[in-house]
């Protein structure tokens, strides 16, 4: 078992008796596939309610929300869109957390300021919105895993506070 | 290469250089397995739009426009709903090209009328809206990737037509 099916397995034997807290995604770099992950165990339809891929900004501004102006001046490879696309996962499917991916998978799209393997992952809940940076190796495949692998890890940090703390303040 | 990187090179090789006809996904039991397999080629941003992995029938309803009545009364799994989830992708995206898979994954859910195995796949276009029913075997993970590949099947099928008349009358 690799570490995404590791992560994607433990997620579901926390979750698929209770259905709570209930879990959406909004997907660029990942590509789906944080969503595949989640859905290759029974029981998830239980707490997983979909995902948004927006492989273009146009839907990530129209299905997720994501604010014109970060798309325009900040672009769609940055903290704040990661941030915005968390929290309109949450918005779009009514979940309890909303986790995000967005960079860029290469060979191509890269910038001097934006390299290939830049990639930003952020979860959204009633705790806040938290978000990562990240500078993965390797070639498009090998980005597009280490992007869901962190989507992945930043949910299992998520769902530790849903678990020591209740429900937030 | 398995068949279905074959599908999905395939209709990147035809759409990476011209970015058309434009394409977007509804995904329920191939759980994001059609945005992978395209978004694994670079180019695929050129002319794939996005996917809404659409989990729930909530989901399937709010963000697709299946209406409730074909929920309720056909259920998720039924050649009506993958045809309104394929249009609802096109509508949603404003894609030139809808594809949808809707079916029952297992090793829960199937009912007597409707067994493990059981998938529709759709596409629509201004060429109409076509579906195909399917009865694969196997487990959880064979029937997803079945049903990813069948509908990759078809958008390759739905490209012809482009190929072969330009645009509809």
């Amino acid at each position: 078992m690799d570490r995404i099916q590791q992560l994607s397995n433990q997620i579901n034997e926390r979750l698929k008796d209770t259905g709570t807290p209930t879990i959406a995604a909004a997907e660029s770099c990942s590509g789906g596939g944080v969503a595949s992950a989640i859905t290759t165990w029974s029981g998830s339809s239980a707490y997983f309610l979909g995902s948004i891929v927006a492989y273009v900004n146009e839907a990530k501004a129209s299905l997720l929300g994501v604010p014109p102006q970060v798309l325009d001046e900040l672009g769609a490879v940055s903290p704040e869109c990661a941030k915005a696309m968390a929290s309109g996962a949450r918005a779009a499917f009514g979940a309890a957390i909303g986790v995000s991916t967005t960079g860029i998978a290469g060979p191509t799209g890269a910038t001097a300021r934006k390299p290939v393997g830049l990639v930003y992952t952020a979860v959204a809940s009633d705790h806040g919105v938290r978000v990562e940076e990240h500078h993965f190796p390797g070639d498009r495949a090998a980005v597009t895993r280490a992007a869901t692998e962190a989507a992945l890890g930043m949910l299992t940090a998520e769902l530790d506070r849903f678990t020591n703390s209740g429900s937030p303040k």
